[in-house]
């Protein structure tokens, strides 16, 4: 059996160092447990979509929401693996991609800063099913999103 | 009454050059015109998602549907506003958003370079809603999306 | 200014009465304030989907996930609209339209009841936006949704 | 290996006599071969979903589509299939089912009847992504769809 905190400490590195795009988001992982994570960002010039408003791209949430959905998948097949050894893991890990994503865009995009977390639907054997939010540094829902991810 | 050509140059320009996001992506809009329009960028190292594999981030595919969605929406307007002035238009292209963005990732997305078009399903006097793609340089589809957009 | 309760009794009885097809369905309409509502329905026999495992069909599922967004929707807009008199209110009320629906099928609809309801995310001045879930007899839930609808 | 047509008459029968709903619906599938389908079903009055309007429910549109999908997803399917028995068709059939779907509603459904058809965006070991279509006799485009299919 595997040292859950190692691994959910490989699971930050790997969202947050290992992923380029994620560095170009400027990433980072919090408050990450076997039930729960939030990724957080900052806003940062590169980022806004309308050049008028300042607010950020569309494909800058949906980017957050996707990663915040997959890393969720991934803590519900880990939970259903606790007698797995570290192999069976990565061989599973390693499978996880998104099927598809829809995205509700509710407020413009505004902020300091972002947070981003997802709950689990569904844990299947081969789907797995989490709806995400993001929010801004008022607490304000600025996106939805429900992911539908392949886990085996 | 607007010059088209003149408008379909500054749509490319804002999509280009003014928004910071699309200048991460690389972006390029090619063979713009009335009915149709097509985005193309390069694969770089900050586009990759799986450090494994290389392939696109998913949110760097969500990224570009959303914006070709958008584009082809704006076009489905234009054309019903031929009448129009400059200030018409300029006030109905500020009030475009996403509603709401569904992306299907079908494979992997490798290759050198990418392209995305879309086409319009409806326009309507609020809503406007298009299906676009995404093909790699073979030719292969990677992802289709459909996206609604407020447009009045 | 209008009676909320004779209005919440209208919406009731034009859900459950002058809707043809949620006749088909026979769902009925519970515990509905301002804030909150509950459509439940009964399995039945034409409601099926798979003949050998006697689950509910997509469709079904589909629908009621709808009216659920559609009626949480107007209860958004009521709850805006305190002051409107019942013909501003009756104006509102006929403009509601779904946009778009999605569904994520959890589990086989499988049940001697199903009980739907809804949450919603943005009530906007165009389009709103519920989350929708429906549960079996023994509160596993069978699928989630989310509807956007055009209300003004 | 198994006759083709004889496998595509089964199919559909079942559509049509084996799925309790679909009977309520009164859907006939057309011109149905190994690479195309086409379900036909009129407007009848227990269909309606707005009764000032008389257009079509939501949740009939949404049922087609659903239907459309699932088969064009088997006939995927099928054709990966051409060398396998009828015991390895059937049950790889039964393991067919629906992930999720997105609709989005372009026109309110008026006619005298409808038809729908789709499209295989892929067809993979797993999971398969059709898009789909409802048009009425005018042949106007009342809605199109999404949905994603688990098929092994």
């Amino acid at each position: 059996m595997v040292n859950t905190e190692e691994l959910l400490q490989m699971l930050k590195e790997i969202a947050e160092e290992r992923i380029p795009f994620n560095k170009v988001l400027g990433l980072t992982v919090h408050s990450l447990d076997e039930e729960h994570m939030q990724v957080h960002f900052n806003m940062r010039d590169e980022l806004v979509g309308n050049f008028m408003r300042g607010n950020l791209h569309g494909g800058v949430i949906s980017s957050v929401l996707d990663l915040v959905g997959g890393m969720n998948a991934w803590l519900g097949v880990m939970k259903q693996m606790k007698e797995s050894n570290l192999d069976e893991l990565v061989e599973r890990f390693i499978k996880i991609g998104t099927i598809d994503l829809r995205v509700d865009y509710l407020r413009p995009g505004l902020g300091k800063y972002f947070t981003s977390s997802g709950n689990i639907m569904r844990t299947g054997n081969r789907v797995s099913v989490v709806r995400m939010e993001l929010q801004n540094d008022q607490e304000q829902l600025i996106a939805v999103g429900t992911g539908t991810y392949i886990v085996g």
